[in-house]
């Protein structure tokens, strides 16, 4: 079988950290692995299984000879060096928002739309956090019933932010609880024991990015255009792991255990909806887990045909980097030499 | 002017303490205070302004020559005796949610239904915190467009849920930044740095009563019985401070600046909301406060006549004390002796 020449730009981020492990558990194809990282970061030592590796610095230079190149080191490097590494011959998967909208790059979930990758070579855009998670249940869902529309509000971990948001609530969390004050400055207020309707940066309709991130990805990876999309993105209190209140409206009648059954069903689903025990999914409870966990399913009278649901995974994992290392699986799968 | 002879019960509790302070802060007329609660809390001190005041254990005898009882115990004590007090001649003002459903017991949010106010004697009911915090600002907005539809999802403080719960929250934290492992005792699972899709105990249909709760009191408090209402009530890791994401949709066309004039014009709201200055409203900002906050104030294109809106407000305060003593006062301008 092919080995592959990858590339990790961004990899000591948290979602480079988290390409490194993914790589490892699943057992990449991998012939050599280059790690590339802002001058800042030249020469830290990070671990691949028992190896240890040093980051270079990303230089156009430094993206020759890759077949797949991971990216997750901001919109800005993006822009900049997956054209680059694309012409140089590498196929780029990008986590940045930069380049998903473009009407020639796929925007790929693979359990959702895999049909939508084209051959290696170019650009493939990684979806946006939530919309990943929201996505998958959305599928077997929209098969069942035709999706009318959605009306989301979303709880986002700080890990979404970076590992400055992280240590930010942590220190926070440690100021206040021997009564200190806190000064933010990777959010605009305080994050800890907070609840910030803040998300990327505001528009002109009040929106902010991530909201829109979540109506138009969504649109185009489930290749509905008109779909009726309402999107509240809120960051809260918590490490990792992403949570979607989605109330959803379908043409068609669908039950909860019509829903169960679907979702149950599908791959990357993990339907945990048992009231009388306790059991629904929570950030905690999917931190460091691969699957989309689907709970609280209950049919929403207010609308016809609608149903309420509660959507959890790890932000990091299914939300970026597994989704990100899925991709390149299936690219694997079909690569043409 | 007429003083009142005021008992509290339930009064060592979170709610019962801020009772004090805002019984004091408004210098409502009193004649003779009565802390009551527990045979376990007997005896306790706690401060009225300057006085030190002791608790009293709660009896059927403690409760005579009332003329005004705030409760705020629990459903059973509520249950057994709120009609008790009202027998011996008090009014009696309820936070639990044992009365609010009753078709003789006015459910009074004083900015929204004071016409729905008895005169003394009998039992009145205070809403559910995050009920009451939505049904403000849909006052105006169903004056100015007709609600038809509400779609609602919260983040609620854990203080909803009383003191032990606020010292689970804190003590979880601390045990996790020294990186032990937590018992859940309050909450089925670890709150801190969590979210859990669960407030109060799940019905048959897989709501919970605090989803049920909203539903039901919106529309008892607006006077619309068959207002299409879908909740999800989520617990967050917020110390004080609930947050409504709502979505509502209306008969008539409203645009965001209509909605922002007509709720700036309606007592207890301040609207906050200038992206372009991080202006929103969060829950650390709401502590401590009396208003109303509402921000993210945005137009729904997913919908005909929809409206996007962030509420948020100290559920300690307008969500319980402070919205029973503004009924205590409605009622002291009210009173026939």
């Amino acid at each position: 079988m092919k080995k592959f020449n990858v590339a990790i730009i961004g990899a000591t981020g948290m979602v480079g950290r988290t390409f490194l492990s993914i790589l490892k558990e699943r057992n990449f194809p991998i012939s050599d692995l280059r790690l590339l990282a802002s001058a800042r970061s030249k020469g830290q030592k990070m671990q691949f299984g028992t190896e240890e590796m040093e980051v270079r610095e990303l230089t156009s230079d430094s993206l020759e000879d890759i077949d797949i190149a991971l990216f997750s080191a901001g919109g800005s490097i993006s822009q900049k060096y997956a054209p680059v590494a694309a012409e140089a011959g590498a196929t780029v998967i990008d986590n940045s928002s930069a380049w998903r909208m473009h009407d020639e790059v796929p925007l790929v979930v693979p359990e959702v739309n895999p049909h939508a990758l084209t051959p290696n070579n170019g650009i493939i855009a990684n979806p946006n956090c939530s919309t990943i998670q929201m996505v998958v249940p959305l599928r077997p869902l929209h098969e069942a019933a035709g999706l009318k529309r959605l009306v989301v509000s979303t709880y986002q971990a700080v890990s979404g932010k970076g590992k400055n948001a992280v240590e930010e609530m942590i220190s926070q969390t440690e100021q206040l609880s021997v009564g200190g004050l806190v000064t933010p400055q990777e959010f605009p207020h305080q994050i800890a024991f907070n609840a910030l309707p803040h998300i990327d940066v505001f528009l002109e309709d009040g929106y902010t990015k991530e909201e829109q991130k979540m109506v138009n990805e969504t649109r185009k990876i489930m290749e509905i255009p008109g779909l009726p999309v309402s999107a509240t993105c809120v960051r809260v209190a918590v490490r990792t792991g992403h949570c979607v209140s989605l109330n959803a409206e379908f043409e068609a009648s669908i039950t909860p255990s019509q829903a169960r059954r679907a979702l149950s069903g599908f791959p990357g689903i993990v339907v945990m909806d048992d009231p009388a025990k306790d059991s629904y999914p929570t950030p905690v409870f999917a931190e460091g887990r691969d699957e989309v966990f689907v709970g609280r399913i209950r049919k929403d009278p207010s609308v016809e045909n609608g149903l309420n649901l509660w959507i959890v995974s790890d932000n990091l994992r299914k939300g970026a980097a597994l989704n990100t290392v899925q991709i390149a699986e299936l690219l694997a799968e079909n690569w043409h030499d």
